[in-house]
């Protein structure tokens, strides 16, 4: 079935806001099957927002909307769609309900939003309040959700992945495998003997800030799916951290979890990103008794007894600097895992350089690396994968 | 005047890649004063490119594109403008010596990249083998660039920006507010006098992840937009932290590294996502000695001295044990701010509840939040800004 997203929202047009979601719902829509025909953005405006609908409305069977169902005067995503769809707006006491159930006082304009087409099926939202809905109508549909992502995902994830699988007969099988420490090119590369000509399943491969997702797809079967992953471990199993397209830190707390095992850190360059991040995983708590931001030289001695001696000859940043706070840190919490990091962001010092040490029972080891200065993000981002990536060697 | 950006390829309609080029084009444009009216994404396919063409040129007197010209066969974007703007391609051989130079041994394939509109003017390439172009055909302009950002960017930078420059003598004067505490409807709410029938400057609003934007754009001069920043601050003044489309870490990070303040956190609930957020900003190393993850209750006293019988009596989630780990925060750092919080992000407690405790010279205050469950991200995510706001608020 060929379709088009349709974005509404003043703020894309000005670049206020990046889109992120036309590039989710074709990643979703494809491996459900369908044919991602058309982008389109329009702002708030009825005029301009009626036009693409027709257009898209006339080559496609299927609309994807987001954006323009809040409850300000300029949200009319719903409106122009109803007219263009033969629809009429009624309040739901039902939605009307709910949506004063997210507010002590519901502000007036909220009503708004209780207002669904009448003929429509509603996506209820348990994120925000903003209802969806789908309408068919002569043949073509279209769906609306809320622009904002996490609202959008949601409601997508909940009640339109099912809707679309009944829409079409044709079913994908698919894994998506995670790599970290390849780059998607070299991967490519790699794999090139098993994409080559392959027509079934097919292997698809995408960049993800400093990690690597490769996705395998069979029309067919899921054996031939799983068939080829073998043969893809032959070849890069050493970068394989996920057969299940599962982040690095829910795979690392999941097991750290499983095995009743404590973890503390001493973080220095990433300031509590390392420990923040591991904190996403929900029920981590009881692993994560207690973990240290040791910015300064005098936290690094007075928390984690490193010798003054150590920082003068060797500085904070280095080799000597990561094991003694690693093996400090252990001796302060007891902890199973202890893990420390000191190393440059920018915008002084020798940008880019990181030591990581780890202590694991009889295991301690000290990594170095040396990034490239692609920015303090970056790579604070790629510090905290790869001690993500060394506790999941050893654990 | 009015424009469209158009993006070819079919990479961004699988999702495999995500399109920056229009957020960044539409950004670049709105500020040097165009008005841009619509996004367009279609696959490398003649038809659906030459009919959105076609749609675009139409409603609007400039169009961007970006991709499709590339060297192998599906890149065609070329061709099908030059058909749309009444043009031919002819060989360009200063542009193919520029590509040879490029290589050791040219790709015969690249050969076509030297093929350039016959009455168009050309857009060199620094970064890379395609070059870009632009035609003016009966009071309609077409501006063609490569799809690689970073060569895209380039070129709009040296080339395109000096060229729009001369098409225009319209400018925006804008401010971008940013407030926390009040939700969008809300602020519509109390901003409803401004907004109302107003023509010039406009004002719209944007919802963010837990925080809000406003934006108030004048086409005659700068003091009308600062008049109305006065009669905004005067409705809706509390809950304002930036007018100058900051982020509330940044304002928070500026003003400590300003004022030379130090500062420590004691985190449960945001497992260090409140100092790993305070660690983005470049410089605040010298604000940030030392902060501790407290997880447990064990962690609770050792590190800060919070009393047992207080955990026993009070819990761990109250008033009393986040005050009492801002106050023994202060005794094991001596930082100028000291700042705790506990709570209950889920999956277990009454998530939600959070207790923010905040030391700064003879002030101290314990805030209690009642959050909706939407989410154990969502929840930390607002507890880090609130925490953040608290800061902004005394210092």
């Amino acid at each position: 079935m060929n379709c088009a997203i349709l974005s509404v929202g003043t703020e894309l047009l000005f670049g206020n806001t990046l889109n992120t979601n036309e590039n989710y719902l074709s990643q979703q829509l494809n491996m459900l099957g369908f044919n991602v025909l058309y982008h389109h953005t329009v702002g708030d405006n009825p005029l301009r927002l009626r036009e693409s609908l027709e257009y898209l409305r006339e080559k496609t069977d299927l609309i994807i909307t987001t954006g323009g169902l809040g409850p300000t005067e300029d949200d009319l995503t719903k409106e122009v769609i109803c007219d263009v769809y033969h629809n009429k707006l009624m309040l739901s006491n039902e939605i009307l309900g709910s949506i004063k159930a997210h507010f002590e006082n519901m502000p007036e304009n909220n009503v708004k939003q209780a207002y669904v087409p009448e003929k429509g099926h509603i996506l209820y939202n348990n994120q925000g309040t903003a209802p969806g809905f789908v309408i068919e109508d002569e043949g073509k549909i279209i769906i609306s959700m809320p622009g904002p992502p996490r609202e959008m995902k949601a409601m997508f994830n909940q009640s339109v992945i099912p809707y679309l699988k009944g829409l079409t007969d044709e079913q994908f099988y698919t894994k998506t495998l995670r790599f970290f420490g390849i780059g998607e090119s070299k991967l490519e590369q790699e794999l090139m003997p098993l994409i080559h000509g392959q027509k079934d399943p097919t292997l698809a491969t995408y960049a993800q800030e400093g990690q690597c997702k490769l996705r395998i797809t069979s029309k067919t079967n899921m054996d031939v799916v799983l068939d080829t992953v073998n043969k893809v471990k032959d070849l890069v199993g050493e970068f394989l951290y996920s057969e299940d397209d599962e982040e690095l830190v829910d795979v690392v707390g999941r097991k750290l979890i499983e095995k009743g095992l404590t973890i503390s850190s001493a973080e220095s360059i990433t300031c509590g990103m390392f420990v923040s991040t591991l904190g996403t995983v929900p029920g981590i708590s009881k692993c994560l008794k207690e973990s240290y931001v040791t910015y300064s030289n005098e936290a690094k001695m007075k928390l984690l007894g490193v010798k003054e001696d150590t920082l003068d000859k060797f500085t904070e940043v280095s080799h000597e600097t990561a094991l003694e706070m690693a093996l400090g840190l252990y001796t302060a919490t007891g902890s199973d895992i202890c893990i420390s990091v000191t190393g440059y962001a920018g915008p002084t010092g020798d940008v880019g350089k990181v030591f990581i040490g780890i202590k694991y029972l009889d295991y301690v080891d000290v990594k170095e690396l040396h990034l490239p200065d692609r920015g303090r993000a970056w790579i604070r981002n790629k510090t905290v994968l790869t001690m993500l990536q060394m506790i999941n060697k050893v654990i």
